[in-house]
């Protein structure tokens, strides 16, 4: 198809490796596993970092910074969390370079090795919680609400653009509270934030729930998720929110006196996001043509092209064509008028197809004698000819509609990949013929779990929040179950 | 004064520290050298982020992310970089923990060396340039105008908050172009965009030049800078543009077709501002009471504190609280009622003016009576009563004057402590009395430049952009000088 992208039906993961370097997204850099994101991919991750963080914001958290650096023995001291997060990591063991005496270039100084190593962090849950130490002493210094935006580093072995990176930037809330109560309500504050951004946003569905022990954040009590189906039928976690009960307090001594005068360890959450979301809005809703995107996360939402032979018809449309850009933008619409002459307007189509820009005008002389424009829509693929009079409230109404027939389309076709299954037969048919999300009883023990996923690959997504209550006979083991689990091969 | 800060007149470093930590702006971390920033001060740091990145974008630039790491070879390849940031930085060795055999903790993983180290950036023009390589092969693919917001670590041997930290947050931009003309545009074009941010955003002057040799960026070939002058009379690098010439490009190899078909290495600029600028902010404009911020990076521009004894009091307050809460917003004026009943007036009062809070309404029973309301403005300490009718314009009015006097009283100072002298004693005595900007003839080389700095602590900030041609003798060496050069003990 387009620009020699590999079509999904033949390889979707050359697809998707097609699309995130064709589309200018993200690229690999010269250091191993570490990413590059380039002008494109960037705005649109900027949109989403601006829509999520008006989102905490209006739930009333503040930004932070703290550093990238984590003492090694800081990793130790909560012991879940070490057995996570310690082992595959950046270590910074030596603070300088010197000449090497053969000229041949720099070298590390072995005189400037750290007394104690120092560890990129992979999460800050370590550095956060023995500040907030200093921090909290009583009940009116809570709740702490706070988020930070930063990279992150865990050193992965096989890493896939956006979806798994050595870095990664991404976002992570850490909150205190004084009570159980109030940070089991903040999780899932922060879970519901998560799942109306990528479903009001990133036009994704998304099915909420907790995960199995064995999938838990290390350190956590409890660990909530949104999931997401990319269509070749895969999950793809999207964000994960964590009630931490008093683990960290504990392994940092963060106590408080409460109002009735006693002393308690502090209760904890942390939830995170990254750019990780980026690989999920490409997988979620493009095509053999390239990107699609949700208007409400597009750079450009609209783009102008005109068709002309000469110079004096370029001129023309130009007046046409710098009003309708004026008028649109009065409106918040971003939009691009494209009047190079170095290419032609088919490549131009072309590209912007690729990119994904959900609206796109072309005006030729033609139109211009009949007061015509016409208008092209990225998600159907869809072209029609309207008259100009009507084109800035026809492009508004139409950003809604691609917003909505995107987010329709990627429903329907969960549903349609969501399948109920009461026979280990028919789960591993499933999953090996189509995948999706397959809902089947499970006997709560992690001996199945580990097995399932050693025998079909699959795990379980989630355990739903709100099960339907349907008792059953675990596919596995025949024992009784409570309620259907969520399972599926995973990014 | 006010909670515990040293004055300025007593230890000016001390009431620094004082004001930067009681402000709830930053604080040490557990790691050396590195910073936390917290709300307050993150919330001042996003005000600026978000003026500077306006100004980038409406400058036609576009945001990119690069990786953290840099390949330590990568360091090696520009002769003058290299020795001006290969040394003192972070170096990765290792990428894996493991448990210590003894269960002491975790160790490092001996079998995990890295088989090249890697660097943590302390700026970005190698992993740039060697990807511009990729990206840059026709004088179509220029100019290249990008920027990235990101962390980067130069170990410190003396830091200090916002003003010298290990790890620090910026902006870097990086830009490729095919003639020396543009790129030499492009350098000043924005150096002037910091200049306006500094004076028109943080009410602070600015003095624009150019470093001297000894001054310039590793790398470089020329370097621009804007200088402003802190209260204890020393200067404060507030930001610097570098015209790069072609030396990455030869570096990295990065050549291009011309329009006339010829290969060009290509011309390159980078530009930066950093966290930096908040110890600017906090030194240009602070007093002993604590914070002054200028209204444009105010996160609290108003904040209307309640005065009551009874709840029916409150009550009647906040009904006419809220209603103007509700009207400045309105008009873009970001507003706290701070109706807390744990903490008195007084207390309140006293909060606002330490975090610098531009204006203060206080409203209590008898201003209900009498249709009034007691206004505040924290750059003056002035105090009046006005009439409830005409608060919002009055606000509105007064914001701008508050920015425009914060502007006026540090250009005054700076004027009064800019000073032309024509002897090394005079210039000695008014560097070891009072510090300021001093106005020297220079000799223009090298050796003299050090030897002052030996003598003095002094060092050339600058050599202005414009400068008065006034020919003269260096105070130094008495050799012929075309120009005066600034003079200043430094940040």
């Amino acid at each position: 198809m387009a620009k020699g992208i590999t079509k999904r039906s033949e390889d979707y993961a050359a697809w998707y490796n097609d699309i995130v370097k064709k589309a200018d997204l993200a690229e690999n850099s010269p250091v191993r596993g570490c990413m590059i994101i380039k002008p494109y991919g960037f705005a649109i991750w900027e949109k989403m970092q601006a829509a999520i963080d008006k989102m905490f914001k209006d739930t009333g958290h503040s930004n932070v910074y703290f550093p990238l650096f984590i003492p090694k023995s800081f990793m130790s001291k909560e012991a879940a969390h070490v057995e996570g997060f310690a082992k595959e990591c950046a270590v910074v063991t030596h603070y300088r370079l010197k000449n090497a005496d053969d000229g041949s270039g720099v070298i590390v100084d072995p005189e400037a090795k750290l007394e104690e190593e120092l560890i990129i962090r992979p999460t800050s849950e370590t550095v956060i919680w023995s500040t907030y130490k200093k921090w909290i002493q009583s009940y009116r210094d809570l709740p702490l609400l706070l988020n930070q935006w930063a990279n992150v580093v865990r050193w992965e072995m096989r890493t896939r653009l956006f979806l798994r990176t050595t870095e990664f930037l991404w976002q992570e809330g850490h909150t205190a509270h004084a009570t159980k109560k109030e940070a089991e309500e903040e999780t899932l504050k922060m879970l519901d934030v998560y799942a109306t951004f990528a479903e009001k946003f990133m036009a994704m569905p998304v099915l909420k729930g907790v995960k199995t022990e064995t999938e838990r954040f290390a350190g956590a009590v409890d660990t909530y998720c949104i999931e997401a189906l990319m269509q070749d039928g895969k999950a793809l976690q999207s964000g994960t929110s964590h009630f931490l009960g008093q683990n960290f307090a504990r392994a940092f001594d963060v106590q408080f006196a409460t109002k009735e005068e006693n002393l308690d360890y502090v209760w904890g959450t942390s939830w995170g996001t990254s750019t990780r979301l980026m690989g999920a809005l490409v997988m979620a809703h493009s095509d053999d043509n390239g990107l699609v995107l949700p208007p409400k996360l597009a750079p450009i939402q609209v783009v102008i092209v005109p068709i002309y032979k000469k110079p004096e018809e370029l001129a023309d449309i130009r007046k046409v064509a710098e009003q309708m850009k004026s008028q649109l933008q009065d409106k918040d619409i971003s939009v691009k008028f494209d009047d190079r002459d170095t290419y032609k307007p088919g490549w131009k189509f072309a590209e912007y197809e690729l990119k994904g820009v959900p609206v796109r005008l072309a005006v030729g002389p033609r139109d211009l004698e009949n007061g015509t424009v016409e208008i092209a829509r990225r998600d159907t693929l869809e072209k029609s000819v309207i008259s100009i009079e009507g084109v800035i409230s026809h492009v508004q109404n139409l950003l809604t509609e691609i917003q909505e027939n995107i987010y329709r389309k990627a429903f329907n076709f969960r549903e349609t990949n969501t399948i109920q299954v009461d026979s280990y037969d028919e789960f591993k048919a499933i999953l090996a013929e189509r995948g999706g999300f397959v809902l089947a009883h499970w006997d709560g023990t992690k001996e199945t779990e580990e097995k399932i996923k050693s025998e079909t690959m699959a795990t379980i997504r989630l355990i739903p929040l709100h099960p339907e209550n349907e008792k059953g006979r675990c596919i596995y083991s025949g024992k009784p179950s409570d309620c259907r689990v969520v399972f599926a091969k995973a990014y």
